[in-house]
C-alpha cells in the first residue's frame, strides 16, 4: 500500500515567498505519511497574469527557488511531490509541472493543452504523454502527469493509461465546473487512480474575475471517491493498493484494455 | 430546431408481441412531435438469455417483424427510430440496433463491445464507427450510433464526433451505475448531443438477477441535462438546436477539435 495526497491551496498572487512558506507549513504540519503529494498548477505564483512581461518576472528554470524549497521537503519527508510552476527555458515560458523524487531527481511535464488566455502567456509545449516511474519502498509506481485543461481531451488520460500509468497526477486551477465529476469517468474508463489537486480563491485582471472551484479529490480505478475537498485550504491523503489499477478486468469476461477495438477507432 | 426523444421501456422477457404493442401504444399516445426517437437495446425481446439456442428463437433478420412494426410508426409519425434487436445473419447473431428513417430505409449497427455474458450469446461485430445521415425538414443531421457498453470506451464517442456526429443515439440496457453521469463527460468532451434510452425492470437466469437502472437522459453539448428519467416507463423529448453541436468552440481561444494534439496521442 502507498499513500497519495493532495494539497488544495489558496496562493497569494505573485507572492512566492509567502506561498512557499505557507505550503511548506501545511505539509510539515500534516503528520500522516504521504508517498506522493500533488499540489495545484502554478501553486506558488498564482494564475491570472495580465501579460507575459509580468509572468516573466516569476518564471523559473527547473532548479529555481520552488524546486530548491520543495526538494528539501521531499527529501525530509521521503515523498515525491508534483507541482505546477511557470517554467523559463531560454526565451520560452511554459505552463509546466515537475515531479520531484525523494532523492531530488526530477522530471518536468509541459502542459500540452493551454486554456483560454494562457495561449497569450505561455509557449506551446510538445511534451511526450507517458508515465514517469517513481520507486516507493522497492515498488515501481508509474505516474501519469496532467495539468488542468489536459483532462478535457480523453486521449490524454487514455494514452497515459495505455502506457502503463497506475496513478494520474492532475495539477489544476479549475474555473469551469466540469472536471471534478469527469474525474470519475476518466478513472473508470482507464482503470487508474486519479489525484486531482485544485486551488481555491479568486484572481482578477481588470473587470475579469476568475473563481477557482476547489473540489480536489482522489478517485479509485472503480470510480469511487476516496477523498475529496470542497472549498477549504487543506491537505488530504489515503492509502491505495496499486494493483487495483493494474487489473484491467471489469468482470470475468471483460477487460477494458483487451476489449478495445483499435481496428475500428479513428478509422 | 429538431425534436429528439427516448422511450424508457420495461419489456416482458421474450414476449415480442406484447412488447411491440405496448411500445407502439406509448409512442402513439405521445402527442408532441418527435423527429428522432431512441428505444433501448433489445427492447422487444428482453436481454438476459440463458443460452444462444433460446436467443436464436427470437433473433430476426433486419426486415423482420420488429422492423415491420416500427417502420409503419416511423412513416405515420414522420420520425426516425433507433432501437436495439438481436440480428440474425446466416448462422450469426449480433447484438444490433437499427435506425429506420421515415421513408422506411434503414441502417444496422452491430455492437462492437460486448458486455459480460453477451460474449457467450452474440457474435463479434466489426461495425464501422461513423455517423449515419438523416434528413429532417431539409436539414442533414448526422447520427452517431452506440449500444450500451460501447460508451465505456472513450474512443467510440470520440471517433463518432470527429467524423461529424451531431447527436449520439445510445440504446442501452444498463446494469452498472456509471453511464448516466458519464454521459455528461462524453457530451462535453465531444461537444455533441447524447440521447440515452435505457430500460428498467429485472431479469433472472437461475440465481443471477439483473436489475436495469433506467436513468435515460438527453444531454446537450455543454453537458446540460435537458431531459431525464429515473425508474418509470415513459417517453420524453426536447427540441434542440443542432448548431450547438457543430460549434466546437469552448471560448474565444479554445476549440476542442483544433486544440487536439494528435501528434502526441497514442504515440
Amino acid at each position: 500500500m502507498i499513500s497519495v495526497g493532495y494539497l488544495q491551496f489558496n496562493p497569494e498572487f505573485m507572492n512566492i515567498d509567502y506561498n512557499l512558506e505557507k505550503a511548506g507549513k501545511i505539509i510539515e504540519s500534516y503528520k500522516k505519511n504521504i508517498d506522493i503529494l500533488v499540489l495545484p498548477e502554478l501553486f506558488a505564483t498564482g494564475y491570472f497574469f495580465p501579460d507575459r512581461s509580468l509572468l516573466e518576472t516569476v518564471a523559473e528554470e527547473p532548479t529555481g527557488r520552488t524546486y530548491q524549497f520543495l526538494s528539501k521537503i521531499a527529501k525530509k519527508r521521503d515523498m515525491a511531490i508534483y507541482f505546477g510552476f511557470p517554467e523559463k527555458s531560454y526565451n520560452k515560458i511554459y505552463n509546466s509541472a515537475m515531479i520531484i523524487k525523494p532523492d531530488g531527481s526530477f522530471y518536468v511535464y509541459r502542459k500540452n493543452h493551454l486554456f483560454y488566455k494562457e495561449k497569450k502567456l505561455f509557449d506551446t509545449a510538445n511534451s511526450p504523454i507517458e508515465p514517469v516511474t517513481v520507486n516507493i519502498r522497492g515498488m515501481d509506481i508509474r505516474l501519469g502527469l496532467m495539468i488542468c485543461f489536459d483532462w478535457f481531451f480523453p486521449e490524454v488520460a487514455r494514452t497515459l493509461a495505455l502506457k502503463g500509468s497506475d496513478i494520474i497526477l492532475h495539477a489544476a486551477n479549475l474555473v469551469m465546473p466540469y472536471c471534478p465529476a469527469a474525474t470519475i469517468t476518466r478513472a473508470l474508463e482507464n482503470r487508474v487512480f486519479i489525484v486531482l489537486a485544485d486551488r481555491i480563491g479568486e484572481e482578477k485582471v481588470g473587470d475579469e474575475v476568475l473563481k477557482f472551484i476547489g473540489m480536489s479529490r482522489i478517485v479509485s480505478p472503480k470510480g469511487k471517491i476516496l477523498k475529496y475537498s470542497t472549498d477549504r485550504e487543506e491537505i488530504k491523503s489515503v492509502y491505495i493498493d496499486i494493483n487495483e489499477a493494474r487489473d484491467k478486468s471489469l468482470n470475468l469476461l471483460n477487460n477494458i484494455f483487451t476489449d478495445r477495438r483499435e481496428d475500428l477507432y479513428f478509422k
